[in-house]
């Protein structure tokens, strides 16, 4: 279905090896997901998008959950499905429950709705609000 | 710059005066930003939506805080720019910190990347992560 | 394929039974379809939609064909699939003939085309249209 | 602010000139909006543009007032600023009542939030909605 | 699946097959996709579409394949299933390489993540580049 | 306007002074846009970002203006104002002529249009295009 071959392991190249080994070293499972499958078709892309991950979903001043609940927020916003698919099963794995999933699909749908609201009453943006920024 | 017009507490009705009350009172703050005041020309609209903002924004089994980040998230996905400078003004009400925003800035800007990979690649969905859900 | 369990008549809650059956009632019809049984994991959320269903979609200043229409307009422009069959099943319910139907297309197909080009060239909004509503 | 220069009557070529006359004509007013004036950079396109609009715009088996508020749905879904000035002029231009405006933003409103809900969980398509087509 | 019949070349009227004539001839192939098929169901919306891509597409001053990228990036920026498949088989049967659809996927995903950071941030357009158009 | 302050060089650190100055080297201008002075609150996200553009922009199997025309494309989808107005006075530096660029308006337009009338009738993707990938 995907307009890529996906790459198994045994297929690999040395290099694209060594990023799959990270991947189930950083995770701790054996499990390689599509995506990395089919991104290792460009080697660069591979190790860019991989590196960029790893620095980005760690833990920092967000935690590794709150990382995830964006990432579906925005990824259901764009309505890709494998995303939707994968960072749900993210969040599970990194401990939401069904009452923040609750509580996350109700957020999304009240920012989806509003975001609706405002952008056909085509509304100015506040004084107090710009000021908040700086420029 | 809106396609209607804003509605002032003065020119008010009665009905749209208890909502903006309401606002000030759970908000504590005087201030009505410009969404409410546009809504107003049609009551029934602001009176539902208001009460799923008090519903879903509330502390829950996600925090506040984490419900911004969530509700600024879709409205970049979105390109609402009021929402994002509404919302954005209300973390930073509610306690983001500057990592705090870098931190959600780089998960948005890598969501929408690795969704643009995965959708021009169209990769199928795991059987993994089918098999998260039920059905 | 979803990620929520579909829950059936047969294992839902009194609570949810009794929106089932208003949901039936109001449509005339035994079906529930898969959206209900998706949203009702979470009883709140499922209340809040239907209720909010119930008021947008009644006949009032336009009609419910007319609502379904824009509905669908919505849906295509938000690529949600489901949504697209769910509500041209109701606008085909509610007497869309096949003219309508290719007019709906007609004009979701060329106000996507002007969408993009008013984009591409960052056309400024006309001082007329500004003064069509107040502010 | 535009990415192109808005052509003038007095600058335009005489073909640009000709459809000037003809949008004019059909729609008995003198103004011509900016969006015609940046598309007449490239005459084949604002000839294609307009005999499009025309003909898809035109009375039909859906009326000209429905086909704007189809229009607006699509605009406000797309986040067209300066399409959503434009045809909310257009709309009011062709009678819509404030109520009429009141609802068509209910059910923008209610359609974005529930493309959202179906979109997180990620709801199958029911049997019932494929039979409905063919194939 | 689709929400309408298909219309096979046996099926069609003299009108439709007019028109899968002369998209066989053009393509040099007598597959006819799916698109065509469904367009059919409305024989105006088929010849206006079928025109406007034969001008659109046709060797200008950007050349055929240039052309197929620029049509993957926006299906993809709209999570376009079909258009996506569509057209990259259409830019592999026009040449496209390995390592162009390699950079083609780079630079959308750059391109997803840098509209994303500049939206989030709201940052304000440079003088520099307004100037660069006229108005 | 923007949610953030803008950095200026005299006001930055030596580690974002370094990045301004290599892409002062590489545009081979002295001017900096408002893109890479807000990013500059984050000089993590700043490195990365400019890395990221280097790699992904450099002339390669595309070239480099084909590679902005993708870009415009892609900000034209995801309506981001800032983005166009950049990649577009971009194109232009590199070379876009007024009949390339009037010929990328056209193709946008059209992919907009042809992506809502599939995703309208629900088409199902072709076995010959699935063909065309593996999997």
């Amino acid at each position: 279905m995907a307009t890529v071959t996906l790459i198994e392991y045994e297929d690999a190249s040395s290099e694209v090896r060594a990023i799959y080994d990270d991947i189930r070293a950083v995770r701790k499972t054996d499990f390689i997901n599509n995506f990395w499958k089919a991104l290792a078709n460009n080697p660069d892309q591979l190790r860019r998008t991989w590196d960029g991950i790893k620095e980005v979903m760690a833990p920092g001043a967000l935690d590794p959950l709150t990382k995830e609940l964006i990432y579906i927020a925005v990824s259901v916003a764009n309505k890709c499905e494998y995303c939707i698919h994968s960072h749900t099963a993210a969040a599970r794995a990194k401990g939401m429950s069904d009452d923040q999933y609750a509580e996350l699909m109700s957020v999304i749908g009240m920012a989806l709705s509003t975001n609706g609201l405002v952008t056909t009453m085509q509304v100015a943006v506040d004084d107090a609000f710009k000021a908040d920024g700086v420029e």
